[in-house]
C-alpha cells in the first residue's frame, strides 16, 4: 500500500528504532520530537502537494506504468526537469526552509544514466537493478535520501591515502550475499525523515581506491548505523513552549551525521562496486542536477520577501520610495536564481539510457548566484524589518500578565494592525535571516552541491576560452598559426547552444 | 527576388538618395562611407549567418509559406523565441557590436498580436494588412527598422501636451489615401541600413493624445525624412588609414536621428489610427520581447571573454589565479544574462492571434542584468589588459620606419607572441570597453529597450507581493482577515509558473 | 571611590533590584543569570583596558583635573576621537561583540555642546548642570547609558499626534523639584548594565512636542522602570552545560525595553526642558559621533576574519589561492570601514562649547558601509567555514562516552589539529554571523545609530549638489546666468576639506 | 626666476626641441598641438592654483627656507601628507582629469628617506645631492616627472634574465662624470609637459640586477630621449573644429613611452646606483604615496556627479527618487574613496630621514577602491544621462544652416534649458566614461600606481592574519601550544594603530 499523503507519511516514520543521538541522549521516537518533528513536517508538504496539485507535483512513470511523486520520478523529457524547478520552488514557498527530497530525486536520475553506462562498458547488471529498485519505491511511495559527502579527512589526500582509511566510506567485508561497508557521511540532509538512504562516492577515485568505488541502497534502520543529530541556530526554540520565537513553528530543515559501522548491502541493492572510473561521472551529473535542484531557494526567497512586503506594511512604511525599491531588487535577485535554473533544465539533452540531464554551464551559473543572493535578499530583509527583529522579547513577556500589556501598548505600528502579528512577522524574519531556516536560506545555499569555488572550477571548465580567443582574433584581425585550433576544451556548450554544425566557425 | 546574402544586401543599399547629414555635410553614399560602412556590414552578417545556417537563423513561415530569414520570422512556437536568442548570441560573436535587426524583429511580432486584438475589439482590419505586409518583405527578404523613441521634449507631460505638438510624431494631415506624419524619433539604431522603417507610439496614450496613436510602415527613402547621423567615441578612427586603431575595423552600431516632415503613409500600410488604448498593449508586448532580444550582449560578452583571455595569453599570465578567477567571473556574469533570457523565452504563452509571447518578468530581470554586468564585465577586461590599453601609440608609429622598430622591441610580449598582434587584441578592448563599440557593448545595455528604472518599474509591476505576503503570514501563523485576499494584483506570473490552479493556495 | 577594574565594576551591579523581565519572570540578580553574565563581561573589559592600556582607553580630562576612562572623557582634540576610535577596535577584537558604551560617550559629547548653544540662546544652566554631572560621573568611574529610540507607533505622525501619547517619551508631570516621565525606548543597548541612563529625544521637534523636548539622567534603579529583555539568536545556549556551542562563551550584547512609568528627574539632572529647536541639533551631532563609532565594527571583523584564518588552517586549505583571496577581500572591506572612521575623526572641528565634533559627511559614509561589509564578511567567513558550520552535533555529543569518540574519529581536519578546536573555531564563526553575536555584528551594525536610509538622507544633505554642477559646468565651458550660484545648501562639506577661502571658486 | 603661474609654466616649455611622435610625425611644438595642449593646460592649472590658494596647493619648504609648490615640497608633517590630498582632489575638480605632477611629488619623497638609509649603508651621498636637486627646482619651480613603469618583456624573468637586456632600464656605459642609460618607460604621465624625468627601477632587484639599480635626474631634452605620445580614446576630437564634442576641450591627460639611447647622467644627479637591495625600499615608498595620490580622483568623481545633477536637472528629473538615490550612491563612493585615502595621510609616521610616510596598509585599501568605484560612478552617470550621450550628432550639425535649427527643435529638454547646454554636459559625460578623460579617470585609476592585484598582494602582506587568529582563539577558548605565536608577520599595521605596547595583548 502506497503513501498516500503527509499524514501517513509521518506515521511510516514511527517505531524505526534508529539509533539517533541528539543532546548526549537517544531519541526516543522523533516522530514526537519537538525539535525534529518540523523538519518531518516539511517532508510531509512533499506528499500532500502531490496529493493536491498533481500536475505540479507527480509524474506518470513509464517505469512502472504509474502516477509517481516527482520526487521519484525519472526525467523523461527536459519539460519533467523544469517541472521539477517549478515543484522546488513551490515547496519552498510552503515550507520556508528545506524539504529534503532533492537529494534522492538527482541521486536516483544521475544512477540511472551512470548504470547503464557502467552496464555498457563492464556487462554488469545495475541499471537492471536500479530500475527493479525504483519500481519498488515508487510503488510503495517512499522517501530516498541520498548520502554522498563523506568527512575527508586530511582534503589533501585521496580516499586510499588518508591515515584513517575509514575517511570515506567503503567496502571492508564481501561475502557471497553483499558487501558490508564502514565509514560516515556529514550533513546529511533529512536522513532520518527517509525510509531509504543510497551511499555514493563522493570525489573522483583512482584504482587504488576501488573498495570506495561502492554504490547501494541500505534502509535507514539498517543495523550499524548510528546518527548524530546537527545543532542549529536556536533549534531548542521549537522545543519552548509558544509558537512565536520560533519564527516557523511548522517547518525546518535537518542534517545529521551518519556513521556506518559493518552495514550490509545485498547483491541486488548495490548498483556500483569497484568500478572507480564511473565515481567522477555519476558526481558530475548528480551535482548537474542538484546544483539546479537549488532553485528550491527561490520558493524561500518569496517568503522573505513576502514576510518583508508585510513588515512593511504594518510599520506604515509600505509606500516609502526606498522600501519599494528594496522589495524590488530582492525580486530582481530572486528571479535571476530561478531563471538560470530553469534556463539549465530547459536545455537538456537525453542522455543513453533515455533519461533527461540538464545543462551544466547554467546549472553552476544557477548555484553559484544561490551562494550570494540570498546572503544579500536577508541582508535586505534585515533592512526592512528594522531593529525589532533582533531586540523583541520573548513570547513569554507578550504572554505575562506583568508584561503583555506593556508591550501591547508600546510595540505597536501602525493604525489597525495586531502587535502579535507584527511580533510573527519579524521572527519570520529572524527565523530566515539568524535562526533556524537561516541555516537552509543562507548556509545551505552556500555549501549544498558544493561550495562556491566548486563551481568556479566547474563554470571554467565549461567555459570554452579557446573558443572564445579565436572568436576575439577574428575580430581584431589576427591570423595566427592554426596550431591552437585542435586544442581540446573540456566542455562543448557552445554546441549545445548553437548546434554542433557551428562548430566550424 | 530575394536578397540572398550580405553582399547582394549591401548592393541594395546603394543609390537610394537618402537625406543623411553627418558631420555638417551630406553623405554622398552611405555603403561607401568609411564610418558608416562597419555598420552596414554588421547587418550583412544576418544574412550571411542566414544563408551558412538555416537552423539557426531561417525559420519556415506559415505565413508565406517558405523559409524566411529568422529576423522576419513571427514566432510559432516558444522555441522559436529561444532560436531568436541563440541567433542573437551568434551574431554578437561574430560582430562584436549591434547589428540593429532586433527592432524590427520584436516590432513586427509584438504588432502581429496587438492588431489582431485591435481588430476584434474595433473590426479594423490591420491585422490582415500586417500580414500581407510581412509576407511581402519575408518574400523579397527586407531589413525592418522600428522606430519607437520619441525625442519626447518635457518628459512630466504628455503628448498632447507639450508646448510644440511634434515632441511625438502624429498625424498632421489626412488624405483619403493615408496619412501624413511629422515629428522625430531619436537614437534609431540601423534605420539607415532598413529597407523600411515602422514607426510606432512610444508610451501609454489618452483619448487626447489620439493622434499620436499611429503605426504603419514607411520606405527608408521615402519624401520629408531627414537622417542625422550619430556620433559615437572613436567614431572617425574607422576613416583613419589602417585597420588597427578601430580595434574592429569590420564591424560597429549604427544610431541616427531621423525627422519626419508630412511623410506619408499609404492605407494599406497603416497598422493603428487612432485606437489610443492599445498603445500600451503594443508597448508593453514590444519591449516584453526587446528586453529579452538583449541576450545578444552574451554574444558580445565572449568576445570579451575571448578578448581578455587572448591578451592574458600574450602577456605571459594565462595561468595566474586572479586572472584566471577574473575570466571565470567575466563568464559567470555573462552566462547570468543569458540564463534569464532564454528562460523568458521558454516560459513563453501564446497569444490569442496565435503568434507566441515571451515572459515578462523573466525578460526584465534579463535586460535589469545587462545593465550592470557589461559595465562589470568591461572593467575586468581593462583589468586584465594591462594599462597599455590606453596608452598605445597610433598604428602610425607601429607603422613608421623611425618608431616602428622601437616599438617592436619595446612592446613585445612572452616570447612568440607578435606585438602587433598584441597590439591588434588591445586596440579590440578598448573598442569595446572605450572605443565605439563600447556604445552597443555599453551604453546601449543601458538605455536599450528601457532604462533600468523601467525594468524596476516592471519588475515591481510582476512581484505579486499581495500573494508573497499571504505566503509569509501562513508561515508565520498569522490569521487575518480576508479582506486583503481580494487585493488585485497586475501581473500573473506564478500563475505562469505553477499552473492556474496553484490560485488557490 | 572609584571603580577601578572589570572585577569591582562587576560588583558594583549587585544588588540594584531592577525590576528585568525575562522568559515571563522577575530577573532575580542579573550579574549571575547565566544569560545576561556575558554582557556585563563585555563591559567590564573597558575597565580593564583602561587598567591596562591607559594610553589607549583613558584620558587626562580637563573638566575633573583626573585621568578618566575614555568613555567617559569630553574630547578636547580631534586626535580624542580618533582615539575613540582605535580604543573602539581594540575592544571589538578583545570581545567579539558590543561592549554597549558607546552611546554614553557619543551623549555626553553631543549634550556637551548642545547644552552650551541652548543656554546661550535661553539663559539656562544647563551646560553648568553637565559638568558637574560628568565630574561626578567621570570621579566615580560609572557606565552611562543613553536612551534615545522611542517606540514611534505610527511613523508617520510626530509625537503630539499620535493617538497613544506615551510613544515617545514625555513629561507627565512637574513638581518644584524635578519632572515626572512616561514612555518607553525601544532596544537599549546595555541599559541593564548601566549605572546611569541618560534619556534624550529620538527626533526633531515642533512647538507642540515641547514636553517631548526632555533631556536628564536617572539612576538605572530610579522607581518606575521597568526592563523587558529582549532575545538573541542563540540566547540560550548560554545557559546550557559546556561552553562550546555558544561560541563565544565569555562576551555577548546586551539590549532590553526600557519602560518609564512616572519616573523622577530631579532639577540638577535635567539638560533640557521644553527647548524642542534644539532637540535636532542634539540627535544631529549624537548621531554624527554615533555613526563613525560604528568603527568598532571592525574589531569584530578582524576576530571573524582570523577566525576564518582559523579554520583555513585546521582544514588545511590555508594555501589555496581562492581562500587566500577571501580573507584579503574580509580585509579589505574591514579596513575600508576603518578609514572611513577614522577620516571622521582626524577631520573633526571644534565646537563653541569647546570640545570636538567629527565630519559628519564622513561619519556617515563610515555607517553606510557598515550596513553592508559586516554583511559580506560574515558570507566569506561562513564560505571558508564550511558547511559544518551549521550541521556539527552538540558539545553534549563531543562530551559524552558513545559519540564523543565517533566525532573525535570523523571530524578531524588536517593532522595535528585538535578536532575540539577545529568545533570551537567553527562554533565562534556561527555565533558571529548566524548566532548571539550575529545580532550585534550584523543588524545593530544595520540599524544602530540609524538605519541606512537615514545615512543616505544626510548623504544627500551633505552632497553639496549645487556646487558639484557648477564645477561640471565650468568644464563643459556652459555659461548660465548667475541665478543658481545663490542656492544655499545645507552642507558646507567642501569649506571643511578646502578651507573656506575656496568657497569662491 | 621661479615660474610664477600657468601661463609662465607654458611659455616655459616652447623651444625644447622634443623629439616626440605622434601619428607617424615629428611634433613641431607641442605648447601648440591642439591634441597635445589639453594636457598642458592642466598642469598650468597645478601653477595658478598654488598662486591663487597658496594655503592649499603651497607649502614653507625648510630645505630651501621658501614658499614652495606643495608638488615639490617634501612632506614635514601628516598634514603636510593630508593637505596634498586636499589639493589633489581640488585639482581634479578643476580639471576632470590627470593632472599629471602626482608622481614627481611621490618620487621626490620617497626618494628622500631612501637616499637616507641608502647612505646610512654604504656611505653615500645620494641624500645631499638629492636635497641640492631638490632645492633647485623649488627655487625655480619646475614640473618633475618620475619615470618608473619598464616596459618589462616577459613577465617571469628577471631584468637580468630577459632575453633583450634592454627590457628594463639600465645602465650601459660609465665614465668618470657620469653613467649612460638606455630602456624604455611605458605610459609615462605627462613626462613631455615636464621639466626634469627622475628615472626609477620599476622592481625588486638582485644582485645580478646592478645595473638595473639606477636612480637619477634627467632634463626632458636630454639627447637621446625618444617620445612616443599615446593615444587616447576621442583624442583626435580635440583638432576638430569646435569645442563641444570634446566634452572637456580645455583638459586631459598624457601618456607616452619615453625610450633612452645612452642617454647621459650626471654624477651630482645620480641618487642610486648599484645599491639593489634599495629598489625595493623605495619602490614600496613610492606606491605607498602613490597609492593615496589616487584620492584627486574623487575631485573627479565630483564633477561626474556634477554632471549627472545637471543632466539630471536640465532632463527635468531632478526630483524622481530613483535620480536622486543614484547621486547618493555616487557621493557615498566617492566619498568612501577620500575617507581611505585622507585617512592614510592622517596615520603617517616619521621616517628616519625626518620627512612622514603615510599608512599602507589604507593606501593600499583607498587605491583598490579606485580600481572599482569610477566606474560605478561613471556607470551610474551614464544611467542618468540617457541614451543620447552616445546618440547625439556632432557640434557641427548643432552649427549647420540645415540641421541646426531641427536639433534646436528636437533636442530640447525641459523649459528653460538651452539645448547646447544639454549637449555640452552630455558631452562631458561621454569625454569622462568613454572618451578622452575616460582614460584617466577609469583605466589609469585600475592600473596607475599598481593594478589591483598589487593591491591585493599588499593588503594580504599587512593583513596580520596571525594576530588575528589568536584573537580569535582566544575567545573561542583554545588553548594552543604557543609554537605559532612566534610567527613573524610583515606587517606591524595593528601596532601602528594600537601602539606598540599593545603588542603583548
Amino acid at each position: 500500500m502506497p503513501i498516500k499523503n503527509g499524514a501517513e507519511y509521518i506515521e511510516s516514520l514511527r517505531g524505526r528504532h534508529l539509533k539517533i543521538y541528539l543532546f548526549g541522549k537517544l531519541v526516543d521516537e522523533p516522530v514526537d520530537h519537538k525539535m525534529i518533528r518540523p523538519s518531518i513536517n516539511a517532508i510531509a508538504e512533499t506528499y500532500d502537494l502531490a496529493a493536491n496539485d498533481p500536475e505540479l507535483a507527480s509524474a506518470h512513470s513509464s517505469l512502472s506504468g504509474i502516477q509517481v511523486n516527482r520526487f521519484l520520478h525519472i526525467a523523461e523529457s527536459a519539460q519533467d526537469l523544469v517541472n521539477q524547478n517549478r515543484m522546488q520552488r513551490k515547496l519552498g514557498q510552503l515550507t520556508g526552509t528545506c524539504f529534503q527530497r532533492c537529494v534522492g530525486m538527482d541521486a536516483l536520475n544521475s544512477l540511472y544514466s551512470t548504470t547503464y553506462e557502467i552496464d555498457g562498458k563492464h556487462g554488469t547488471v545495475y541499471h537492471k537493478r536500479l530500475i527493479d529498485y525504483i519500481g519498488k519505491v515508487q510503488r510503495e511511495n517512499l522517501v530516498i535520501g541520498g548520502a554522498m559527502t563523506d568527512v575527508k579527512g586530511d582534503r589533501s589526500l585521496s580516499p586510499s591515502q588518508q591515515e584513517d582509511p575509514d575517511m570515506f566510506v567503503r567496502i571492508v567485508k564481501r561475502d557471497p550475499k553483499g558487501v558490508y561497508i564502514t565509514g560516515a557521511k556529514a550533513h546529511q540532509t533529512g536522513c532520518i525523515n527517509s525510509h531509504w538512504i543510497i551511499v555514493m562516492p563522493t570525489m573522483r577515485l583512482k584504482q587504488e581506491d576501488k573498495d570506495y568505488a561502492i554504490v547501494g541502497a541500505i534502509p535507514v534502520d539498517a543495523p550499524g548505523i548510528t546518527y548524530i543529530y546537527g545543532r542549529q541556530s536556536c533549534d531548542t526554540r521549537s522545543m519552548e513552549d509558544g509558537d512565536m520565537d520560533s519564527g516557523n513553528a511548522m517547518y525546518s530543515g535537518q542534517e545529521a551525521m551518519i556513521i556506518f559501522k559493518d552495514v550490509f548491502i545485498p547483491n541486488e541493492l548495490i548498483f556500483m562496486d569497484g568500478e572507480y572510473e564511473f565515481a567522477s561521472m555519476l558526481i558530475e551529473r548528480f551535482t548537474c542536477y542538484h546544483r539546479r535542484s537549488y532553485v528550491c531557494k527561490t520558493g524561500l526567497g518569496d517568503v522573505l520577501i513576502g514576510a518583508s512586503a508585510a513588515i512593511a506594511d504594518y510599520n506604515g512604511v509600505a509606500n516609502a520610495s526606498h522600501i519599494k525599491d528594496k522589495l524590488v531588487e530582492m525580486t530582481h535577485l530572486n528571479e535571476t536564481i530561478f531563471a538560470a535554473g530553469i534556463a539549465s533544465s530547459y536545455l537538456s539533452h537525453q542522455t543513453p539510457s533515455g533519461n533527461w540531464q540538464n545543462d551544466d554551464m547554467l546549472a553552476n551559473v544557477c548555484k553559484h548566484n544561490v551562494t550570494k543572493f540570498p546572503y544579500e535578499i536577508g541582508r535586505l530583509a534585515q533592512d526592512i524589518a528594522g531593529g525589532l527583529v533582533v531586540t523583541m522579547p520573548s513570547e513569554k513577556e507578550f504572554r505575562s500578565p506583568e508584561t503583555g500589556p506593556l508591550l501591547e501598548k508600546y510595540l505597536k505600528g501602525r493604525k489597525g494592525v495586531s502587535t502579535e502579528n507584527r511580533m510573527r512577522i519579524l521572527r519570520l524574519i529572524e527565523n530566515m535571516t539568524l535562526g533556524r531556516n537561516a541555516v537552509g536560506y543562507l548556509t545551505e545555499s552556500m555549501h549544498g552541491a558544493g561550495s562556491p569555488q566548486a563551481q568556479r572550477i566547474q563554470i571554467a571548465r565549461q567555459g570554452q576560452f579557446e573558443k572564445k580567443k579565436k572568436i576575439a582574433k577574428r575580430l581584431a584581425n589576427i591570423k595566427e598559426g592554426e596550431a591552437s585550433e585542435t586544442v581540446l576544451e573540456p566542455s562543448e556548450y557552445f554546441d549545445r547552444i548553437f548546434g554542433s554544425d557551428n562548430k566550424k566557425k
